[in-house]
């Protein structure tokens, strides 16, 4: 995958100044908030997401300023998730990125509040004319962030999830597979639609894009997986083999570890293959794809 | 206020109907969600907020059909800010409009991801196409509602309103009112915006329109604090007294009962006179100013 870390990297470093610029800054009595959003989205993360953004955006020659802005506003849905994620009344985690999360180094009430106000941040971010002088094109951004991050797109995966690991909820393959494209598969789709958006592409373009987002995120999910049965702490971040602890449904459960890796192999074979007709200019998609079951973390 | 109680219970039924639509439905494993989230929306609540949409859209000719959709999305963020605060972690309170808070019907987890999914769902009604034909007006009620309900909005008042209960953050009355006017003036100001955005208004009409919307929302508070001295539990839908006994920074508590009357008095009067401009089409919104301050719950 020539230059693919690279690339990563440099984005990665742009999404953090972007983040750094257009998160908000307070000074008054309601500072404590706008330092927890910046503690929860700045300083880490594969900021895979806009990474998705900015590459799609480019195969329709979208300068990277416009497509970071739209990424970052995705980032921050992204944090605001892992944010109320690990609150005690839902995964109850203490680890995130290496670092402690949010509630852990503030209180929940706070943690609660700057996920609250990330989420509606993004929104802002997505509304501003710096990120497409056309209206028509920022209210579809919008749209299809809400419909992403929903009751029908990522709250409505983690409620599934929730009730899966509170054994209220028996999952087969078909479940996980609903539960993750909620949860995680609709924001990472949204991230290649949000590029395609910006780039003004057409019906034919967006389904070929959509299909590779969609093999795309849930092969990422099923990397995930096998990480928690892989990978030890140090490399993840976060504690390793909690998943197989929690008797959680998960991919390598119901399908085996040689059953997960074979399907995301599958996947990824098909994200690739979706991108046929971009040429060589979508590499870095393709490489993504790759990347997605091949990395470490 | 001849005819005001008809105009707030035709708009509050309406706005019922309107929510019942526009919220979500599901069938899937993800149901448990959406119907947290019509619980905490459907059945109660004054509707101040659409009501303030719907008048002040009336001014410049717009159909209800049309403002009622704002109003319901003000609604579904109003909804969101109480399910929050209601948590254990925030102001752990027990009832709500005369019914048990979501998270005692269900659970915190339950109750931080309706939340979530209410604040995301607003903007996906804004974004829609039926709420406005011009995507240029549908983007600024986007920025709008973002603006109001963020950290520079309800999420940093709340932050405020935390610090302040926790005793982190001594409060004067300016402290107050900046407070509140994050807290509760934010997305007031923001209902009579919308309408106003809807309508098309110009400048200066805007402009005084924003002022009426700042004087009513603190006066909204201030006889808020008056009800918590003078109401029964019964009138509430919620416990009385509690402030007092919480200590809490109040208006009625820095100025006295009958300075804050006084206050309120005069924030209501400079709101009617905001109006002065619009004429007899505006009586409903100097009515509405008028109810404020001699509601009994």
């Amino acid at each position: 995958m020539p230059g693919l870390s690279k690339a990563l990297e440099e984005t990665a470093a742009e999404v953090e100044r972007t983040l750094q610029r257009l998160l908000p800054h307070a000074a008054g009595p309601e500072e404590k908030v706008v330092e927890a959003m910046r503690y929860a989205c700045l300083g880490g993360g594969k900021r895979l997401r806009p990474f998705l953004v900015v590459q799609t955006a480019r195969l329709f020659g979208v300068p990277d300023e416009r497509s970071m802005r739209a990424g970052a506003a995705i980032e921050m849905v992204h944090s605001y998730s892992l944010v109320h994620d690990d609150l005690p009344a839902m995964d109850d985690a203490d680890l995130r990125r290496g670092r402690p999360t949010l509630h852990k180094v503030t209180d929940d009430a706070t943690a609660i509040l700057a996920g609250d106000g990330l989420l509606t941040e993004a929104f802002a971010v997505l509304a501003d004319p710096a990120t497409h002088a056309d209206p028509s094109i920022r209210i579809a951004l919008v749209a299809g962030l809400a419909r992403s991050a929903g009751a029908r797109g990522m709250v409505g995966g983690q409620m599934i999830d929730i009730a899966a690991e509170a054994g209220a909820l028996d999952l087969d393959v078909t479940g996980l597979e609903h539960l993750q494209a909620l949860k995680t598969g609709a924001l990472i789709a949204f991230s290649v639609e949000a590029g395609a958006l910006l780039g003004e592409a057409g019906e034919s373009e967006r389904a070929l894009l959509h299909r590779y987002a969609q093999a795309l995120g849930l092969a990422f999910q099923i990397k995930d997986d096998l990480l928690d049965l892989e990978s030890s702490a140090e490399e993840l971040g976060k504690p390793a083999g909690q998943d197989a602890r929690a008797d959680k449904a998960t991919f390598v459960g119901l399908l085996g570890a040689e059953g997960a890796r074979e399907k995301a192999r599958v996947l990824v074979a098909d994200a690739v293959q979706s991108l046929d007709s971009f040429g060589a200019k979508a590499d870095f998609l393709r490489f993504t794809a790759e990347f997605v079951i091949d990395r470490r973390s």
